[in-house]
């Protein structure tokens, strides 16, 4: 990147900053949806500092400038922000807000620190207030300082919006709105107001391509007790939606109309917000006289619990994908042992090809990370054109990749070795899977969450005074994020939120091992939870193992595992092979039985 | 109990509540220590209403009366209860302040709730009125209602306080009062008060026996930069250690003088306080000039880490209590089985004077629970003169017991099977052990915490679709409480604090299982936080355990155990044999061997 153009634009903002009396401006990685991926419209901070990783935080003062990230994005950062004079502050916790206690030991009585509102949940409006408050300086968000200075700033994106067919997406979508108004009912709220682009995707069985994997679209929806207001413009619907979408008491607004719909509401009303996932931008468009009720968007949890008709799609995408990545590592495994030469590259591009054959398969759910050897290590690593590896019968190929279909989203990791392994190799993949079988198996009563969990998938690793650095497991979408909460498995933190797992609820279960320079290791199957029996005890729920894929037994010490989880890992190749073989030709379906040979 | 005189006492409290007009009366389970164990002289709630369990908070208003409680006490409670009109309130979770969200939900807006305020920590007294706020009453800590109309509340113990042998204590007075000023003067303190009791024993290197189990006694500390007051009553002080605490810059002054001397503290003074830790009535004595610092008492984490010194005396008293133990239930079972007649009285006996044998045993650290066959089921179960159960060779037997020695405090539970055992016995038993070796075994990363590590206990038993309502574990104390934080091994709730789990710390691990009507399991064991490797990875802690005595094999199905799981049995036998035989004479040595076969 131009270190130089990106100086410039920093003296810009403080130019903008002195103009404005503002002591230090703050630029996130958010926007008004609080997404994962952003539309360029909305990278400000990598328009400002040249640093384009998924996750930073550009903390400039008129003395200071500096870009709060995570170990994932340290040499990244470190090489794009040479020479802008924008230093890099590296993160001991990733997404841990660092920055805030940085800042609130230096801005004095007084002072104003700028957020643009629509980069900011209200909730982290409040936290930011709040630590500031020690200090005595104040938040101020109505001010989009770097908007102020980007004149080539990137138009939004405005792809077709389409229905997901009612044959996948089951329950219609009068009933879904009608299950939401009833939530607003018991909170007594004549409105609420949607703005994460999965609930609005969900609840109104409408997919876009707005951004990148997610296959959603950029959109508020409005809800009062009888009608919506899908703010997303009209002309990127065909006539037949919108009518369809009138039909269900939907109107459809321009995307630019939401703040002055907002300012419109009458007194009288009692509108429902999630501050987690409402920024401050749109709440502040709210009338003083309108009353508030917070709440998580009722959506969230409705959509994190899956239907029987969604998991019967979900399943059979399940198959299909495994499927494809058998076809596919047959194929590629068949290239190597023949020395046809063999990249990253191509491994992602045959997953694609072979995903693609299906005609339910829409796009990938995130750019595919596979990591030979040391790159392996890297728990973000992309293959690119200009860094790639070439891959050889030795050591460890991680590949993590997943499928959006129309059935669901699928996302999946495995370790390959189509040669020699190192004992050291070998004894960590065992460990990850030992971690993986631990959580998989366990049952657990009503109530625990996720973090009560996630020392069940470590406890193996730690065995080896070893850790990985991300969570455990997220929750995942039907065709919708690959990310999607709101429970997930993670070390528990004081204050975290402890969402209880329901049955219903698909997560991913993906312990690692990643030993930089050397290898890294990464298992992660989907699974859904159920309810194993009532006891006396109570409800009792278990793991449903959704993910269909060998387990590279060649990458593992079987004489590692104790007997319970050699039967575990036996159990489930018996199932993998069940259930793929009669989707696969002749030659894949031989590899595919020496693939899950019993240990 | 007498219903008619506890309906009479809760109508003069009704009495005195209309004559102050407040609304609602709280009476915790609290001293202004915040001890767990009360001196008769605070225990109102059990004078006012008659139920006399450890736990239970007594709200009334002008026409209802209600002891919340858990499910320990429900029967308990339901007896002592009936008659008086006051109603009891099942609580589900035990120690919640469920009764809390019940008072807010009814106190009207301008209306007073009381509760003493030397029964109430700081830290509840703001989480209380912060429940109230919503509903705009207030609460009132100056007024004790139930002081106010009990004539004949008991006095004061006043029992000898002597010192804790420095033999036996390591560090110094002078030198533990030195840490406390040096975390001072970090704090910018120049007065620290201190009222708990296992702080202020432990700090002064003192201690006594006013309440049951937990040596200490009743007095505050407060602390300046230079000198300390003790304020604890000179005349239970022999000349000669109240000369050793002057030498050490320390007065001793009344007990009742407390309150006075926060009064006089200067204006220019600067308190530290733990809010958790103090009760709201001394907060109220402090001048409003005098700053206030919050934070925990130094003392809390310093005591916690066990020195070398007092690791070297506790393994010693595992040593002692391991062997009374092995003498005292070889006895049992030699009566058993030659037909003498053995009652759960007897079996607290025997230990109680096994233990005794040693001279540096001072009393038991808890009041045994030995329960036979479905007695075992209830967690909290004590044989009684009138209620007891006679033992016979069939099914388990479940002892959890503990001494105070000079050097350390034990506390453990094994379950015996003597004769016959059921394969659901066998099977539960195998269970319960499964989880105590997955969490005995663990290694974890520094900063982890108990509740991070708690389901490693617990998921063999949830395999079973069963679980237990108590924690896994607790700290304990060094000649003291054998209940003793910060840290502790539970499931992870909202808000709760997660303490690191540090080097030096020691915890019991005792999962159980209980299933009413027939039986109930629990193995417990004490362990020591200990540095297992400095990896690239970071620091990895591991426990190594403290408690020397058999498991009783006989209970358990070794077929059950994983390969690991048994190595880990027979190794831990192997050390407790090689311990404990030759502190035994030789028919107790031979009965060690046998139940230290390797299964």
């Amino acid at each position: 990147m131009n270190a130089q153009l990106h100086a410039s634009r920093l003296a810009a903002l403080r130019a903008m900053m002195q103009q404005h009396g503002i002591a230090a401006c703050l630029v996130p990685s958010a926007d008004p949806h609080l997404s994962e991926y952003l539309p360029e419209h909305w990278q400000a901070r990598a328009w400002l500092t040249g640093f384009d990783g998924s996750a930073g935080t550009l903390v400039a003062t008129a003395d200071f400038a500096g870009v709060w990230t995570d170990s994932r994005y340290f040499e990244q950062a470190e090489r794009q922000l040479a020479g802008s004079g924008i230093e890099l502050v590296r993160q001991r916790i990733a997404h841990a807000p660092e920055h805030i206690g940085w800042l609130a030991e230096r801005l004095g009585p007084g002072t104003v620190l700028a957020v643009a509102g629509d980069s900011l949940s209200v909730a982290g409006a409040r936290a930011l207030q709040r630590q500031l408050d020690a200090s005595g300086a104040t938040l101020r968000t109505d001010l989009d300082l770097p908007g102020l200075i980007w004149p080539e700033r990137p138009v939004l994106p405005q792809r077709a919006v389409t229905a997901h067919p009612d044959a996948y997406a089951g329950t219609p979508r009068a009933d879904k709105l009608a299950r939401v108004r009833a939530a607003m009912r018991e909170a007594g709220a004549s409105h609420h107001l949607v703005s994460t682009l999965d609930d609005i995707a969900w609840l109104t069985n409408l997919r876009g391509s707005d951004v990148d994997y997610n296959p959603v679209f950029l959109a508020h929806l409005l809800l009062d007790t009888k009608r919506a207001t899908l703010f997303a413009g009209a002309g990127r619907f065909d006539a037949a939606l919108l009518a369809a979408l009138a039909a269900d008491g939907i109107a459809v607004r321009d995307y630019g109309d939401m703040a002055a719909a907002l300012t419109a509401l009458p007194a009288t009303a009692r509108l429902l917000i999630d501050p987690q996932r409402c920024v401050v931008a749109l709440l502040d468009a709210v009338p003083a006289a309108v009353q508030r009720s917070e709440a998580a968007n009722p959506s969230v949890h409705m959509k994190a619990v899956k239907s029987a008709h969604e998991l019967g799609h979900i399943r059979d995408a399940m198959r299909q994908d495994g499927a494809a990545l058998v076809t596919a590592m047959h194929a590629i495994e068949r290239d190597l042992v023949a020395g046809v030469p063999v990249t990253e590259l191509d491994v992602d591009r045959r997953l694609r090809e072979a995903r693609a054959a299906h005609p339910d398969f829409v796009g990938e759910s995130f750019a595919t990370i596979a990591g030979y050897m040391a790159n392996g290590a890297l728990p973000h690593y992309r293959a690119t054109a200009e860094n790639h590896a070439s891959l050889a019968l030795d050591g460890l190929l991680l590949i993590d990749s997943g499928g959006q279909y129309l059935g669901g989203t699928t996302d999946i990791t495995r370790v390959w070795a189509f040669g020699q392994t190192s004992a050291e190799q070998r004894h960590d993949a065992t460990r990850v899977l030992q971690g993986m079988i631990h959580l998989s198996r366990a049952h657990f009563p009503a109530g625990a969450s996720g973090p009560q969990l996630d020392a069940l998938a470590r406890a193996p690793i730690w065995a080896d005074n070893a850790d990985y650095g991300h969570g455990t497991g997220h929750g995942v979408g039907y065709f919708l994020n690959v990310h999607e909460g709101p429970h997930g498995i993670r070390p528990p933190v004081p204050g975290g939120a402890l969402v209880p797992l329901e049955p219903g609820m698909i997560v991913s279960i993906e312990p690692g091992l990643y030993k930089p320079g050397r290898h890294g290791i990464r298992h992660e199957n989907l699974a859904v939870v159920r309810t194993a029996a009532e006891t006396e005890f109570g409800s009792f729920f278990a793991f449903e193992t959704l993910t269909l894929c060998p387990i590279d037994t060649r990458a593992i010490e079987a004489a590692q595992l104790e007997p319970s989880e050699r039967a575990w890992l036996n159990t489930y190749h018996a199932q993998v092979e069940a259930a793929l073989a009669p989707l696969l030709g002749a030659t894949d379906r031989a590899w595919l039985h020496t693939r899950c040979t019993p240990v």
